[in-house]
């Protein structure tokens, strides 16, 4: 085996806390997406940052790759490892150290999911708001830089990590940011680390913001004739500056598969979702005056759900739309497309994604994020055909360049990761160069996740 | 002359558009802060992204600093070419290029300053809200991350820069980030320069969001016996989770100067400066909320300013703060200091500076923005007596290693430059070695602002 000798001393150090059994190699050779399965040669579950930058040292010394690992939910590949190696995976480090209610802050190691740190902070009044759908890591989200249905109020995992403990490349552990609201203190290696995807360190402690449970809440479905008219409806509300806590897009094949998944009932056509925190008085005023804006665009059926069971119900229904689209046509897998885009070019894009899909034969529901300008395709292709894999990623392929033609970039939320490679160089051109040259300069035999979002060596 | 060569090459290129008369050095070897007279070899003003890499090759050839000059406002000198070299003045690349209002983004070149950005943006209903008090460039805002008395609605100008376009020090131009609202398409170059002090790059073109106006704005002054209850009212409204627009400190010394300088007639004692933004019951409600915190907090003379004249009135006299200080002590030379807690932590960063200011014997008024851990003490000392700037630069030590040990950053908003530099190992520890690395990656030959932020080479 290539790197018997690095599992060696790896598995002196770590007794029972690596693994090459079949089993624990597959489960983490395998992603969410259409991705083949991918061994790696061992798996690690370290307890520490300090275990963890021993790991590292040795693999280092071997020039092993070494490869984070969530909780598995990324969609482009980010966490297998397609050029062998250690996954270590983060399953033992997801406590929560410290929780600092005054300051709206918590610190966590990177194994926690979202739905765990919610969980566990729901004494507090307070929530850690960004919100992907799956439940991920906060590991893994910090590094993706995932954002998902309330971005559009409360911002990306870029604006809500404060501070980052990080294993290097050679083992150094280093700290960056702190819990100071703002700082001006050089380079912000935090932003840098956020959506590195475990390319130029491996996170192993974050400090988040966390926000006030909101006094009130208000959700809403509403109805459109067209897509078109759905997503003007977006663009007026946003360009009026309601401060909407989410402003989801569905379209009808959506809605269909959530009726059969769910149980709901909503007519087969294209939907908003829509949530509102505040006072009492403030999510009143502002469904008001969202009422209004869609009013103007035809929207139907504005349903008002105050109570927190139909609220529950209704992002419980957006959450699983995603199981919902792929039960729709059983035994498929998914090509997850992601591509975001200035708001006034939204209708646009989605337009023309609509037109593309149909003419493909691919069935492929639109959802998402489109207060941020940001939705997917979901790509449902029938594992057996290989030529559905290539229609979807051509699909895909013409999606993202649509995206940068109109101003927008290749991904919104997914990240990088193996999938949207190819198309980093038409981002950004010589700023690829420069991602390269910092990847370099931290990682310069290239250990971490390797073949993840720089080309290196060039 | 060290740089003959270059300064030749540079003039056939630039023609009128360079110059080493002393009235052009001095006035670009000058801070508004305590730092010597600082002469640079030579002051270009380029017209273009291209004509700065031409600069900037012929710089690199020569191994001759290049170092940014935007408005002159920064105040740790940041802009002072302490190796000598080239100071470049992009007061020739001030013009707005693009105004996308559907989408809330403007694209501007760096030499035009926040006051005539938003001159230009009136008529559009939408306005850039970071407001760092001095009319500086946004170029020089980006590059030192400026924020200031909205960051804590709108955030800092980390959260308000979309995409630049940046000319490295081989001479290279590139671009980083998109119009669209968010992005997951590797590392943030964007986050990284900005804050960078132009070591990194030199930033000829920006893309902000901006914000709607707000439909309504209210204002208010209000006194309280002592710091700690002004500073109670603060942590208790952030931690109330109200959205204020605004919500500045300044001491009983602060209050006198202002009154003296502006012919107001504030009781020479703590306040809080407050702004609501939002709809009119939004407003009205936000200040019945802050009333009753105040009232708590024996806070007095909650007068409301809703009228625009008054408001300007108010945020004129907070924004002259400084001048006024400076005013209160003739021929003075102000040490500005600048640290960052978190919020839990502000009664007693503010309360312990005070008591060491007074022990000092320099007068140094307390001014801030408390709704972010951020505050300032302006220690006015006599150019003539050196042994003053010795006890103001001691007393600004102690305070930033209070900082530290509290939990917060050397600085909040004002930068490392040169006057922070000694404080950067203390604040990042190996962290600092890491922006030392991407430095010698980006600019090796060490050309770009040479001798701040990092200390290279190493």
């Amino acid at each position: 085996m290539k790197y018997q000798e690095a599992l060696n001393e790896l598995a002196t150090l770590l007794g029972q806390r690596i693994s090459w059994s079949k089993f624990e190699l597959e489960s983490h050779g395998q992603s969410e997406s259409y991705f083949p399965l991918t061994l790696p040669d061992a798996v690690a579950y370290p307890t520490s940052a300090g275990e963890l930058s021993e790991i590292v040292k040795i693999c280092a010394k071997h020039a092993m790759p070494v490869i984070g690992w969530g909780a598995g939910t990324s969609l482009e590949g980010h966490a297998l490892a397609h050029q062998g190696g250690l996954v270590v995976d983060f399953r033992n480090m997801a406590a929560v150290l410290a929780l600092h209610p005054e300051d709206m802050t918590v610190t966590v190691q990177p194994g926690i999911t979202r739905e765990v740190l919610n969980e566990e902070l729901r004494a507090t009044g307070l929530f850690f708001p960004v919100d992907p759908g799956a439940n991920a890591s906060i590991g893994g989200m910090a590094a993706t830089r995932a954002s998902g249905t309330t971005a559009v109020k409360y911002g990306t995992m870029a604006d809500n990590v404060l501070a980052l403990e990080v294993v290097l490349a050679d083992g150094r552990i280093i700290h960056t940011g702190s819990r100071a609201p703002k700082s001006a203190a050089g380079y912000d290696l935090t932003a840098l680390m956020v959506g590195s995807e475990g390319t130029l360190g491996l996170i192993t402690e974050l400090t988040l913001r966390l926000q006030g449970q909101p006094e009130c809440s208000g959700a809403a479905v509403c109805a459109f004739d067209d897509i078109g008219a759905a997503v003007d409806t977006v663009i007026e509300t946003i360009q009026y500056g309601l401060p909407m806590a989410r402003i989801e897009f569905i379209d009808g094949p959506t809605a269909a598969a959530v009726n059969a998944y769910s149980g709901s009932d909503l007519p087969e056509c294209p939907h908003l979702l829509v949530e509102f925190h505040g006072s009492e008085a403030a999510v009143a005023e502002q469904a008001e005056t969202f009422g209004e804006i869609l009013k103007e665009h035809g929207g139907k059926g504005f349903e008002w759900a105050s109570r927190a069971e139909d609220r529950t119900a209704l992002w419980h229904m957006r959450h699983h739309a995603y199981w919902a689209i792929l039960a729709s046509r059983p035994g498929a897998r998914a090509v997850v497309t992601d591509l975001c885009v200035p708001i006034s070019k939204l209708s646009q894009a989605v337009e023309e994604t609509r037109a593309d899909i149909a003419e493909s034969g691919i069935p492929g529901p639109i959802l998402g994020h489109v207060g941020d300008g940001n939705f997917h395709a979901i790509l449902m292709i029938d594992p057996e055909k290989p030529e559905e894999l290539e229609t979807a990623k051509a699909l895909s392929s013409r999606m993202v360049k649509r995206a940068l033609a109109l101003g927008g970039t290749v991904t919104g939320e997914h990240g990088v990761g193996y999938g949207k490679l190819d198309y980093m160089a038409a981002e950004h051109g010589g700023g690829w160069d420069v991602m390269g040259d910092i990847k370099k300069a931290l990682d310069p035999q290239n250990i971490l996740n390797p073949g993840k979002v720089v080309r290196f060596p060039a």
